[in-house]
């Protein structure tokens, strides 16, 4: 299968070179994570692309000063919402009838479901469960990355307080969840590169209840 | 790409009409799930594969009593662990040591900060963060499931402890974390199957700071 030579092609880049990449590969790269799957449909969050160096620099230091934050040609931050409004839920029921031209009574009836439950739900809990979310469209992300022949950098060493202070993401109700360096791999300086992949074997992940 | 004509292709169906998936499909989607990059490469959850009839009906009522439970061919559990434990740390990276074939003092060090900081953490932090990692997995199945043109319903709406109790998760310190149904639609009785998805717009999506 094409997706498994794109995944066993893939790795986290430990250094990159600074190249930029073409404006249409991270588009492609961003409407794979806009596709992606999410719980009630909700896309409980956004992506920041900072291709601004001195923003880069500013999270550097933040996120244990590895050099793909500022080396990278893009740097996309995943953030999720602080937790369920209902604002928020209404706009994607609204988003929904508005694009499929009608509203259905089941559809409705969900929608109340979903307003009686999530705004009254403990922040945390529904900043991690928007979270998760987005790990979903992070996950598709890097394998669109894949697709386009460069290199992405799954990154979850970077303290998200900082980060939301230096985007402002509070503010937006947002905080910052993962990011993603993506640019092209410097492999003179990669330690990683030429290192085989390890994996559990599948026997150590699966069971088959038959 | 071809990866954004198969996340366009693919949507979660609600109906599946309990035809069987060739298990060569199945094996690609599960090594789909096996490559996918996790924090520090622990790989901290196990994929259970529900093939039997019992058991997928007794997870049925504890799960909304969705049809695609019963009506799936394989049913996959995605259990996080429940914590990160010095056992489980050092299982990984002894094995990346066997693999790779060599110790590497940068690595060791790396090991040793793990083994001081996750065991101490509380459980229930551990257990979000290995979560994440398991829908990062849950995401390239998904994924793979489309390229191999199988229906793949990602769902959240069920009662982890109930499924944790019936597939006796927790003595095997793990938790579910979400499920995947895999099978074939059953377009007749599936309400969703001919309505357009429905994404946020990238404009609400993405900020670009540049």
């Amino acid at each position: 299968m094409e997706l498994l030579n794109k995944l066993n092609w893939r790795y986290a880049a430990k250094a990159m070179n600074g190249e930029t990449v073409a404006e249409e590969k991270i588009e492609r790269i961003l409407e794979a994570a806009r596709l992606a799957p999410t719980s009630s449909g909700l896309q409980p969050f956004e992506i920041f692309v900072i291709k601004n160096q001195e923003i880069k620099e500013k999270i550097r230091p933040v996120a244990w000063n590895q050099s793909v934050i500022t080396d990278c040609s893009h740097l996309l931050v995943f953030a999720a919402w602080d937790t369920y409004t209902e604002d928020r839920i209404n706009y994607m029921f609204d988003l929904t009838n508005d694009i499929r031209g009608f509203k259905n009574e089941g559809w409705e009836n969900y929608r109340q479901k979903l307003l009686s439950f999530y705004p009254q739900q403990d922040a945390e809990v529904n900043f991690n469960h928007a979270a998760k979310q987005a790990y979903i469209a992070f996950s598709q992300a890097i394998t669109a990355a894949a697709f386009e022949g460069v290199d992405a950098t799954p990154l979850e060493g970077f303290e998200p307080d900082a980060v939301d202070e230096i985007l402002g993401l509070r503010d937006k109700g947002l905080r910052s969840a993962v990011l993603l360096p993506i640019g092209y791999r410097k492999e003179e300086n990669d330690w990683l590169v030429n290192l085989v992949k390890v994996r559990k074997p599948m026997e150590e992940l699966v069971t088959v209840i038959d």
